[in-house]
Parts: C-alpha cells; sequence; structure tokens
C-alpha cells in the first residue's frame, strides 16, 4: 500500500531504533524549537514525542529539521 | 479515492481521537504561531479549529508543526 | 482531470463557502503576513484575495497558514 | 506531457495576463523580500521577472507568496 | 526517465545557459543567504555553485528563492 | 523501487562521493544553523552526519539549503 512505511530505508529503520531503545532524543524543528523526549511511534507523515509526563506531541515530518540521540 | 483521508494511518487516526474527544489542543505552526482550540475536523490539506467563542479557524496541514493536548 | 479542484474536501468547500458569501478573512502567510480581504477564487494551487480597494492579490497555497474569518 | 502548464487553471492565466500586459508587479517571496518588476514568462517551476534594467530574475515558484500589480 | 532533466523547460534551459556561459550568478536561499559563484551543473533535485576558490557548494533547489546574473 | 536512491544523479552521487571520502562538510539546515561532520549514509528521505564525538545525527533532505566539504 501507498501509505505503508518504507522500512527498508535506513532512515525509517533508524527511527524505528530509536523508538523499540526507548531512549531519548532531540527533535530539531522548522521554527528552530528543540524538543526532547522518547519517540513512541512514527507514520509517513509524523512522528509522535512523549515528553517527561508522557505528554505526547504529534510531530509533523514536514517540519522536522533533524532527529539525534539526546548528548 | 485519492483524496481519501487514510484513516489507518496512526496520525489521522489519532487527530481523529482529538476531534472526538473535544478536548483543547495546542497546535503550533511553521510561523511560530501557537493556536489553542478544539478540532473540529480534517481532510488531507487542513484542520479546522474552533477557538474560544467558536470561530473556525483552517489551518493548512503543510503549515503545522505539531499538535497536542493542551497542557 | 488532475488539476480539477477536489470539491467534496471540506477545505475546498469551506473556501468556496467564504468565496460565495463575500465576507472579509484574515489569511496568515508564511512570512508571517497577515493579508485581509475577501476571497473571489481558488484552484489547486492559490486564492485570489481583493483588499479594500478591490485589488486582486494572488496567493499562493504553499504559503497559507490559516484562513479565518474576519473577527 | 506531464510538464505543461496548466493553462486552464486561473493562476496560471492570470499570470499569463500578467505577463502580456507587461505591467508591474510585486512578487512577495518566502524570505519576505518584495521584487517588483515586469512578469516575462513562467513554467511548473519558475517566474521570470525583469527589473528597472531588464535584468532578469528567475524566481522559483515554491518561494512565492504572493503576486499583485504593483499599486 | 522520471529524473532526466526536464529540458525543455524555460527555467531548466536558463539554467543550462548560466551554466555555459559560466558567468557570475547570485543565488538567493530560504535562509536569506546569498551565494555568488558560477554554476557549475544541475539535476532534479540540486545546483552546484564554485566559489571564488573554485570549491564546489552542492545546493538544495527546495532551497532556492531565485537566481540571477550577478549585477 | 520507487525508493530506491537515483544514483545516476549527479547530486546524489557527489554525496555518496563525500560519505566515501570520509572527509568533513558543512550542512547549512532552514533553521540556519549550520552543522559540521562526516557523512555516513543518506537515503531518500535523510543524511545522516557524524560529529566530533561520532554521535549521529539523521537530518531530513527537506531542510537541507546546502552541503559543502568543510573549508
Amino acid at each position: 500500500m501507498a501509505n505503508e512505511l518504507e522500512t527498508q530505508l535506513p532512515s525509517v529503520r533508524q527511527v524505528q531504533d530509536l523508538i523499540k531503545a526507548g531512549s531519548e532524543v532531540e527533535v530539531k524543528l522548522s521554527t528552530t524549537d528543540l524538543l526532547v523526549g522518547k519517540l513512541r511511534w512514527q507514520d509517513n507523515y509524523c512522528l509522535c514525542l512523549l515528553d517527561h509526563y508522557d505528554q505526547p506531541t504529534i510531530i509533523w515530518k514536514q517540519a522536522i529539521v533533524y532527529v539525534k540521540p539526546k548528548s
């Protein structure tokens, strides 16, 4: 199906790995905001990030500049 | 049809859940504006947000950075 | 045809309703500009807004953040 | 062909009209720059604007916010 | 092939002309940076610009606002 | 497959060359951030950049303005 995740792509797989690892990541956004939290899921359009209170933020991939493990 | 909502996607479903719940959300936009209100509907291009006076704002999805339940 | 307006979509229809109503709207743009006027037409790429002197502005949809009735 | 101009669209036609009229237009860009000049041609990706010295600027449509007759 | 340059388009051809001419151009970017140099090649996604030390910069077309001959 | 890298494109190949060379590059982002490091891999959506501590940053191509060898 057209909207299935392309799980053979490195970028998709690495995000999946970050979801499974449950470790903290930094997500830089086009607005220059930097969100910190744990990734819970992704689909073709969005990533879901949980903050320190386990509150979900649905981030549109179109607005993502980079994702990196929290240093 | 090409323009039907892909309701099997988590991001689409979670927005649908937020619409049904009728609770307040924060919508961060590419202009860095943060709008607060209740989601009324979505299609492939837009979300509709009702402010405190029930006035609708048609938000283009292309401009959305993130959506989260109002904290 | 590929470039016909998808008039069954809520967002397209609501913009059509705003065109027919002829009432004033606010259009927020990615540059953070806020234009005020009456919508005259839309196609898949653009909206046309008439200012107070009936001068047309062709706005690219890609630059639209939101549209709302003027409060 | 896929890359032919969709000349039945109002936005494409109105830009064609502005090219034929040879009158001055203002082009607002995503960087917030406002360019003034005469439109010479368009294709699916770009507009060409001539400044007061008849020097051409190739503007990517992706960066256009709006086009309006110079007031 | 889908990723061949659409060389019949005016915008693609004019960039090819600027490459052949080897004259200096100004490239305005979405970050508001203005790069100056000579164009060396283009494909569907990128332009390559050589600076005064002949160092290449690979510019993503998605980030281009305009290209003009250096005045 | 639709999501295979188009390795015949100059831009894709030059990024591959930069990955193989293992030399430092500068990546300018839409947020105006400038990241410095070594490229490790690319796919259609992302580039992976290693910083001086070999920490990976997954950069979305949509946010890239330019890539150049570190001067």
